[in-house]
Formats: structure tokens, sequence, C-alpha cells
């Protein structure tokens, strides 16, 4: 076996999908200041060269010459320091799909090995078979003589984490007498995954014995947010390095330190509610950032949702640039008003009243010839919702900043939120966060200020879209129905399951499903929402738009 | 070979996804009729047990439950006649997907035999990789001294139809000498699919020599219309039978008939424009009968795509179920107030007009103090286009009713169009048509009387939303947009050759591509559109929202 060490640098960074002259720049930056340092190889995340996930754009002509291009002049960077990293790559087989997946392992100018990933995930958020042919072909590469198990992702996961799966590349690779294991991934971020991924990696350095090196993506891209949190792994099973999380970062670790367990670290992991602050922060900013947008506006009701919205949006773009509107009627309690207007001074936020009363009473008068006769019903509740989406639209174009949505898991679950109301927005913040986890946040916020108002955290929720209305005269207490919806979405519970659970019973079980079933066409049109459970609406959850429930 | 004859009973029903009651029903009059008239096996599409496609829900263990449910109970019409139905079926392997997609055979209470699909489609609009393990087994299945080759739709595709492919199902089929093949399929319809289809088959009965019996599903899902069109085809690649388009259908064929080439058939194709509109109504109609829901609304704006959604849905389901609204300001003029007035009177329709210049003063005076000193731009117009959509949603609260989406495909792809304004509604008619398609349907509507008024056709085409205000100010013609469109979405064209393209070149060719990619956070919240294209906008194509172009 070989002992002279070798120098790994492993690079996480944020790049926008098809933003191949900063893709370049990044690397080029990482490989000089790599190359002086006297690393042997520098490693980026699957698919950097191209950005993750970049969907569709595999399907482009043009776009997978652009990948081709960038591939040239990335070459050129490698005379001294080699170069790991993930980029789409042509079939010509002439058989399977279009591209491999593959890690591409470039040095003096030249590709040294490429690596193609066996198991390509198509579930939840992935549809990477949509693109990409598996290979079943499976060689380590040899580099200053040290044979490197080179994978992608979940190519390192084995039966116990994926029952799915037919082949294990990692079993075809330790046949090969590998002296360490690189692995480069896009796992995107949930409020669960650090600890499974970490699991994966550490059972996996202790059943080859082998020292792991786990370079993971880093930045938003819309819905999905990835972590980053890149680590080494020693042959014992224990991490001697751990990259941040949430923000770029590029390390060099000696293969030898790794390999004797050098300086192994604590456990380092933190609360959920604190990743999922972090996390949200991350997707705002990534959001703005990525396409050219500085200001947000939102609507500020004096509730919980737009209250928890307004600090992070504070702290994703500053408070200067986030706009808080707070639209009242008639209804709107001056208690609302001043929860809003204490919160914005506490932000430091632009923060302006327009009525909508006025508004809403003329939408009535014109709808009163055809609505003649009728009760008030849901009708004019959502009239009022709309006219509020209407207004912070207007705010939107006419000062050419992003509105951003205010509604919770809880909201979106049940079909309690107006279409083209509250429902509008370009980015949904919490939309992936029941209410209960709302207030969580909200109380982690406040841990050690009063930033959101105590009184918002107290009340009774409210939309006030008629008088003395209450969330509870329409949906469960949220303690009771937060409960039942985990259940539902992310456990995937049976219904019986669900109506064992204390306190629910058949009835509420069988209202609460039905509510989530019935509203998929709400859903279906709602903004992108930031994914920080396991399970969140949007692109990893898909169901008929039309069917029997 | 066995010269005895088999009556073999094609059946393609409209049935809801998990819809078992109804599903079970249909199954058990059409055994009950096949029965009675001899048939030795009746066969049903792709997934009919089910319905198709049932996405996540077959992540769902109530569901698979009551699959199995209504498997059990269909076992009990197969005492004489026998049974071939398409249903999702576990795979108790434990390696690979939780799921086969399988055409079960099912006689004398039992299963007979169950074929497996092996070529599973992960592309444009289908998801299957997502819950189907490809089977790589191939059986011939013996029934009354006959041996058929079953096979679920793709698994009949070679080589030439699907390049991607690595196995070949009816090779291997091929070996044991069936006597027939019997295709299930669940093959949705786009203008050109139908001569595609039926090339694939008439070849696949000529290389093979068998007879081919094909049954499709029929019936729309929301996105997704299939149309039927059922065949059976002689061993000469001639069709013998030609089932019903866009309708339920059942025919009983002699396997002998089919293997002589009994009256081939004639080339019954019909003409593109034919069919969309056959599509168009059945979309629409299933929409409608699946949620349970009997009314439309939507805004007659005295232009074309409006109308031309008028007639439709005024066909699939009664003029008297379509509230047409006319929503004008001071910008609307009387030609378009009259038109819209002549369409409904023509197809009589309740027409309302509600004016919404009284609500558009009010919204502007109330935004005055804030955009004080701002210039009017596309933020005025965007409000009048929300206030018409508050309306019609009004409309669509009180009464119960549905509101219909009338953009065509050239303002979703180039973003014409107001979010939460005329992008409203639950469901896109013509989201899949540009605009010159729409005018060859209303030319087509029109070909023996004057249903829509010839002035809607000629007069150029306006949005109303200020003074004087024509497409043309904003968008390029529309025959050269529609034509750079139609090769960028549908053909994938290189920028090159668009560039490259009559009167387009290099600045008109990057207009219209940055317009689509700009857009796509607009389509993200677009309405579920009615595929009658290779390419339409939903779920066949996936572009990040987030990304440099």
């Amino acid at each position: 076996m070989n002992t002279t060490d070798l120098k790994i640098t492993l690079a996480q960074y944020n790049v926008t999908i098809g933003d191949f002259d900063i893709i370049f720049q990044r690397v080029s930056d990482v490989m000089t200041l790599a190359e002086r340092d006297g690393s042997d190889v520098v490693v980026f995340p699957e698919l950097f060269l191209s950005g993750y996930p970049p969907l569709d754009r595999l399907e482009q002509e043009s776009f997978l010459s652009k990948v081709a291009l960038c591939l040239d002049k990335l070459k050129t960077l490698t005379e001294k320091t080699a170069l790991i990293i993930g980029a789409p790559e042509k079939n010509k087989s002439g058989k399977g799909k279009a591209l491999y997946n593959s890690a591409l392992f470039l040095h003096e100018g030249k590709i040294l090995h490429t690596a193609r990933k066996g198991l390509i995930p198509n579930y939840d958020v992935f549809d990477e078979y949509r693109y990409f042919e598996p290979s079943d072909e499976f060689k380590v590469v040899e580099f200053k003589g040290h044979k490197i198990a080179l994978t992608i992702c979940e190519d390192l996961w084995d039966k116990s984490d994926a029952l799915e799966y037919k082949i294990h590349p990692m079993e075809v690779l330790m046949q090969q007498n590998p002296d360490c294991i690189i692995n480069i991934a896009a796992s995107p971020f949930d409020y669960l995954k650090y600890q499974s991924r970490k699991n994966i990696l550490i059972r996996k350095a202790e059943q080859t014995k082998l020292p792991l090196f786990y370079v993971n993506n880093m930045g938003a891209q819309a819905e999905l947010i990835f972590d980053g949190g890149s680590m080494a792994i020693s042959p014992k099973g224990e991490v001697c390095g751990q990259m941040r999380f949430f923000e770029e970062d590029c390390r060099t670790f000696s293969l030898n330190d790794i390999k004797s367990n050098m300086n192994p670290l604590k456990d380092i992991d933190i609360p959920a509610v604190e990743k999922i602050y972090q996390a949200l922060v991350l997707g705002i900013r990534d959001y703005f950032s990525k396409t050219g947008f500085k200001k947000a506006v939102l609507g500020l009701s004096g509730g919980v949702d737009s209250a928890l919205v307004a600090v992070l949006a504070a702290h994703a773009l500053g408070s200067d640039n986030v706009q808080a509107i707070f639209l009242p009627t008639a209804y709107s309690s001056d208690e609302s008003l001043n929860d809003a207007r204490l919160l914005a001074e506490h932000l430091k936020m632009p923060f302006e009243i327009v009525s909508i009363e006025s508004s809403f009473r003329n939408v009535l008068g014109t709808l009163q010839p055809v609505f003649k006769g009728m009760e008030e019903d849901i009708t004019e509740e959502n009239i009022q919702s709309r006219l509020r989406g209407m207004m912070l639209m207007a705010f939107s174009n006419k000062f050419g900043n992003i509105l951003l949505n205010t509604s919770n898991k809880s909201e979106m679950a049940t079909g309690y939120g107006t279409l083209y109301g509250d429902m509008c927005g370009s980015l949904s913040v919490i939309g992936d966060l029941y209410k209960t986890q709302v207030y969580e946040l909200c109380r982690y916020i406040n841990r050690e200020e009063e930033i959101i108002p105590e009184n918002i955290l107290t009340k009774a929720p409210t939309a006030e879209l008629k008088p003395g209305q209450k969330d509870s005269d329409s949906l469960p207490e949220y303690s009771l129905l937060d409960t039942v919806l985990f259940h539902y979405l992310e456990i995937g519970s049976t219904f019986e399951t669900i109506c064992g659970l204390p306190d629910v019973g058949q009835e509420l079980a069988a209202k609460i499903v039905q509510m989530v079933d019935r509203n998929e066409f709400k859903r279906f049109q709602a903004p992108p929402v930031l994914r920080v459970s396991p399970k969140a609406f949007g692109m990893g959850r898909r169901f008929p738009l039309v069917g029997k429930m």
C-alpha cells in the first residue's frame, strides 16, 4: 500500500445553473490557490459544471455545447494539480439515455478517468432517470500511486440505505483494493438529512476501512436548498473534517491525516429549528441573487406567518430591501395594525399602509347587480384576499421587487388560502413549515430579544376576512391538524394509523385527508416552495389533479 | 400452429383515477356482454385497474389495497371469458422499485399469467421509473391452444422507435413462437401521435408476421388526453379493425379474420385541426365530469382566444352551462363588445357585462399616494387584468362554476400575460395552441356557418389595456413568432438553426428565446394545460426556475 501523502482539496461553491463563466472562474480561482498550497487534487460536487439540477436544459444541444466548451477550458487548469468535477457526459454507445452523470478526473490537460453514476435517483424531488443512463462499470482510478474509489452520490450507498437498488457499485470497487474513497454529491437539505447522510458515510468508511472524502453541493436553486457540509471521515468512522453549512467553503485535507484518524471531531449537529432558519435565509437570498433581484415586498397582516417571513427576508436581503405593507379593511383590528407596525419598527423595515376597504366596497358594488339576493359567503372573503394580492403585485410591478408568499404548509395542505390572493408570490418562503413549526421558528428568533412582538405569538390566529373570524372556526386546532398532516404527508401513514392517533378518530382524520386531497388544484398553481422537510409540496410530491379520493 | 379461432374483445372505457367502484362496474358490464357473445378474452388498457396516470397515489398503501381488493372482485368475473387488464403489481423480490406495471391475464378466477413492462418510459410527460421496476423476463402466455405475446405499451417498440432502449422484449417473445400479439397501452394524444403509433404497430405486425391487437386508454386526466383508437392489425400490416377516437368503444375481433387480413381498411386519418378540436372538447368535458362540476365561467373579450374557448366549452358542457362575461374598461372598444355579444348570441350562451372601470379607477386612487410622480407602465395594465381575474373568480366562487383560462401557447411562451390576471383559471383550454393555430381552429369551426363572428378573425389582436394598444406593439408578428416558438419548443432546434429561418435573424431569435426562458416563473403558476402537441407546457417540459439563460 502506498504511504506517500495526498493532499485533497474539497470545494463547495454556490453557482447558478448554466452560469458557465462564473463556474469556470470559481474553479479557476480554487485551482490557483490549491496549486499554490501544493494540493494534489481539487474536488467539486456532482454536476458542478452545469449547476444542479439542470433539468430539461440537458436536452438542449446549445447547453451541452457550453458544458463541453467550459470543460475544455477547465482542462487547461490541470497541468499540475488535478481536478475532479461533476458534469453531464454524452453517452456515445448509442444505447440507453443520452447522458451519463459523471465525475471527470482531469490531469495534465486530459481526462485521466471518468466515473459514471450507477444508482440514478428517480423519486421524491429527483428525476435523474429522465436524462441519465445508469452505468454498470466501476473502476478505481490510479493517481500518484494511490487507488481512488471515485463515486457519485448514491453510488456510495448500499443495500441497507436503499432497498430498491439492484447493483452495488462500492462492492465492485472494493474488489479493486482502493486506498481511499472520494464521493461527489448534490444532496439537498432537509431538517433530517444531515444525520442520515453522515450515518451512511460513517458506516461506509467503517465497512471499507478506508478514508472517505465527501463533497456536497452548496446553494439554493428555487425549491431545492443544498447545505454543503462536506466531510472527511477516517477509516474508524469518525468525522475528522467538517466543512461549513449553508456557506461556501474550501478545505485541503491530508490523506494520511484522515487515514490515521487525526483530530476526530465531536458531533457538531445543531437543532433542526436553527438549520431550518439558515436554510430559509439562504433560499431567499439565492432566489433573489440568482434572478438578479434585490428587493422584496410582502403583506404584513399582524399575524405570525407574515411576521416570520419578514424576519427571514430582512436577514436574507437587508431590512432596507424589504417593503412591508399592511392592507386593512374594516375587519382589521387595531391590534393587527399595531403588531405589524411594531414588527416593522423592530426590523427597521419600510412600512406602508394601503387600505383596501374602499376598493373592496367598490368591487362589491360592481357585483351587487349580478349577486343580488345572494348571501355573503366565501366569495366576499376571497375578494379581500385577491385585492391584497393585486395591491402587492402592483408594488412588485411598479418598483421591480419580488412578492414573497407567506402561506404555511398547514394552509397549503388544507386549502385554507385564496388562489390569486394570499397564494400570490414568486417564492413561498414558509410553505414547507406547518403552523406549529412557524411558531417554533418565531420562538427561536426571539430567543434573546423580542424581535417578533410577543402578542403576535400569543393571540389566536385569524384571517380577519369577516367580523370575529378565527382560524379555529374552519380548521381543527393546529397542534392536532399538524400531527395528522405530518402523518399523512411525511410519514405516509395509513388511514387506520391516522385514526388511531391521540384525539384524532375517524371523522377528523377523514376530514383532514379529504381537505388535502381536494386541494391539489390550488397547490398546482402555488409558488415554488423552499423545501426544508423530507416531503415538501412541489416537485417532490405529484398527485393527480383529477381523481376519485 | 393452432387454427381454431379466438374471439378477442378490445375495450376502451373512460374512467377516473382511483374510482374503483366504477372501474369494477365497467369491466363487469363488458364481461357480461362479452360472455354472452362468446368472446374468449376481453382486453382493457394499461393500468386500467387504477386509472392512468395514478402518480404518487402508487406510493400510498391505502390506494394499493383498493387495487388489490378490486382485483379480487374482478377475478370472480372470469369463470368463462378471460380478462386481460393493466394494473400496478407489487414487486415482491425485495430488489428494485416497489411495483411492476403489469398486464394481468385472469381466467377461471385465477391469475393465469402476468406480463410485466420492461421498457419504462421516463421522458416528456412520463415518470414511470419513479414507481415501476423494469422487467427483464418476457414469456408468451398459452390460452386455449394459442400462444399470445402479451405486451405493455412501449415493450412492443423496437430499436428504430426508441434508440435509447437497451432491451427488446419482442425479440425475446418471438423466440417462443407466439401466434398473436396483444398490446395494452396508455398512449396520450397529440396531433402527430396517431400516425407514429400506427406506423409502429404496422411495422411490428409486418416484422413478426403476426396479427396484432392494440387497446389504448381513452379519456382525459387533467393535462393528458387519451384518444382511444384501439386497433387490430393483420400480419400483412393492414389495419383491419379501427375503434373510435375520443369515445368509449368495445369491439370483438376474430383472431382468424385478422390473421387472414379480412376487410382491411383505408387510411382513416383525419386532419390535425379536427383531432385537436375533438381532443379539447373531451379534455374540458372530462375535467368537469371527473371533478364533479357542471358549469363554467369565462371572460369574453371580443378577441379570438376567448371566442375559441367559448365555442369549445359550449360544445363540451352545453351552452347553458357556460357563463360568458364581458369586463370592459374605458379602453374597451364598442367593436369588442359587439363581437363578444354576437358570439354569445350565436352560441346561445348567457352573457353578462361587468365593467371594471370604476374599480380600476378606485384602485388607482388608492395607490396614487404611494405611486405619486411615477409614470404609468405595465403596472396599470396588470391591475386591469387582475381585476378581471378577480371578478371572474368571484363568479366562480359565488355560483360554484369553474373558471376556464383562455391563454394561448404563444402568450404562455413569451410571458405576454398577467399572473393572477388573464392567467387565472382551473384549466387552460388552449394553452397548447399557438396563436396561428387558434385562428386555424376558428376557421375550422366556421367551415360551414359563421359561429365565430368574422370580425373576430380579421381584426388585429389587442389586449385593450391602454389606448390604441395592439399585440404587435410588444410581440413580433404571430406567424413569425409561432415559427420560432415551434422550432425552439417542439423541434428543439439549435439557436443557429432558428437564426437561419426565413425573416428571423439573430436579433429576433435571441429576443424570442429570451422571452421564453425568462418567463419560466409565470408558467410555474399557470393552470394545467390540455396537451395536444408533442411538447406542451406543464409536466412534459421541466426547466429550472432560476438559471443563467
